[in-house]
């Protein structure tokens, strides 16, 4: 057995365990973020929690990268992963591409084909607005002058800004929130797009399919 | 005759009746939020109103649910209609469906195709933006700080939202206003994208074809 | 010759009239909402020509409405012209169709086919958020709390509007400004949404071309 | 050798220099702008290196225009050059064009199609962003009651202006910034659009051919 098809046996392997963890991250960031007074000790489990996983994703990328027969391919090509070590928020994003994998291992998948584009990217959307909304909140709640005081306002200016709406009454103002809101912006429009543009394309197609009959 | 045919003679007998009934719930939801000064009596009238035309949804659906034959899979493919017995402001929607279904029963619908897209959607559009007008003013009105002061302010925000202008000078601050919001960008903003989009793709092929004559 | 000949013939020979008499609507409306201190013979003179151009139009609608020989299909298929007389600050927008033709009449004509849609629907855009502009300046500009205190705050407010930015930072109060407003959102969005998807569509086709060479 | 074949061997020729003195219009731009206790004479010679460059542009286009044998044509043709005499900061486009042109010397470039265009779209809305961004800083900051007090506000506000989002939180309010800001609407929504559509399209094309093996 050659080292590739090795390197390939171990992603697959190693999918399921590598999507728990980033769960399993998103979920410590949550908790420690959200709860409001948490005793020292927690505090520190969930920072553990944070930190292992995270490492988890490090070690995984390393391992893969010596495993490779050409490592200035896999680097290049394999980016997104590289991506999602540096933002790890972004990592529950490959659930859709394993739920993707499975669907398409049945013969019949349960839903059409343009359902599917809809709820992956929608799904996509939803992930990338909640971390943003976690980071957000993270960074703005305390800062002097802020409009972000509760995390409902963060989740609703994540709404407001996916849409592109943009109403202004909730806004970012220290840098590294405004980083994330630019992020959120450039990646989520283009997501949520791909979405309404499919309902649109999906609604418009329906009328004109009743239209022939 | 067999149970299938039943549920569908059914369907079509208790349409017109159906579609009644949610422009009344509209009509007695907006008197309720827009009328200032309602008596005692006529307030209890209304809400009566209201809830026999909910009871009278929630009927139809469980008498559907029980005539049909594969219980699981009505609940799977009718979620629409699981959707507007939760969210009744929504059902007026219906009414779409109804004239499209007659229109197509004329040999010549009087409307062209692209033409009745546009009005489609746009009616759609048209009554989820009044809906959603009329729930924000419910909400907002007496809320401290609130901006919807008025139901033209309730209207206002709608279009601004529907466009994705979102301008900012009038938005919802309770979380029921904003949980309307939120559903009013999303679905609101893809029937939009439809009819402007629609719009342009007509204003662009009018001028390519008479760039060829 | 025939009654319905007998309309066309009127029809061309009447344009370049109409449309000279509509540029003069828009001049006069323009003098009298943006010239500070008029004094009182030039600001009837200048309402005079308001309201003889429009008395024009009407006039004009009227006749070819008796001219006619089917006066039902007339009113439905030319209901673009009945808008126009309501809201007469649109009717320069027959400057577009009217150019369009001409440049049809040549073999040649001067512009690529995608250049000039881009050009009428950007003109349209032009014309109509010029129009809005003023109207909105009209209506708010003495109205207490207003933000719209310059003809630059109204063209600003225009611009953000109709690519669909709105910042906030000015926006209409009055009833009137608000329609206005909502008017401008949804024309003007698929207006400008039919220059900016051509301009899109041009550069994407353009960078497709050049990868195949 | 005629002249027209000379013009298109200096063109060729000319290239990298003028490249270079885009960049280098674009730095000294940035470092009086964003540089704050400029000693004046550092600020005389970088004002020097922007008038240098500057005249480089103009002489360049007049050369070319002498040389030219149909000189109306050429005014007609390379109206995109006399644009970026006027508008100097809007030059480092070019950069693409000379990026796309090397990368199609190669026989096999390196970026598929789809990802070249997102890519030189991406950083043409990019450029534009930052140019837009220095114009409005310089003319804003110092302006009473401005809302642009940091370089990372006009950035901010930039991002906003670009993917139409529009918060209202930074808007410009002297004339040169809100043109500055119009220009940026029109042009910068068209690139971004390009983008996030073929963001978009990607995506939604990418699902499908996943769906069909």
């Amino acid at each position: 057995m050659d080292r590739e098809q090795r390197r390939r046996d171990w992603e697959r392997a190693s999918e399921p365990y590598l999507l728990a963890a980033s769960l399993l991250f998103l979920a410590s960031y949550a908790v420690q973020v959200l709860v409001p007074g948490l005793s020292p000790g927690w505090h520190a489990f969930w920072s553990l929690v944070s930190f292992v996983t995270w490492g988890l994703f490090v070690a995984e990328y390393l391992a893969r990268l010596v495993f490779s027969d050409d490592r200035k391919r896999f680097v290049r090509t394999r980016w997104l992963d590289l991506l999602v070590i540096v933002l790890p928020l972004l990592r529950p994003l490959r659930l859709i591409e394993t739920h993707d994998r499975m669907q398409r291992r049945r013969a019949h998948p349960r839903l059409a084909l343009e359902a599917r584009v809809m709820a992956y990217t929608g799904l996509a959307a939803l992930l990338l607005g909640f971390a943003a909304s976690l980071a957000v909140y993270h960074d703005e709640r305390y800062a002097p002058g802020s409009t972000v005081r509760t995390f409902g306002d963060a989740v609703w200016w994540a709404c407001s800004t996916l849409t592109t709406t943009g109403y202004g009454d909730v806004t970012p103002i220290t840098p590294r929130g405004r980083v994330t809101g630019a992020v959120l912006m450039v990646l989520g429009v283009a997501l949520v797009g791909a979405v309404v543009g499919s309902f649109s394309s999906w609604l418009l197609r329906r009328f004109r399919q009743e239209g022939e009959t």
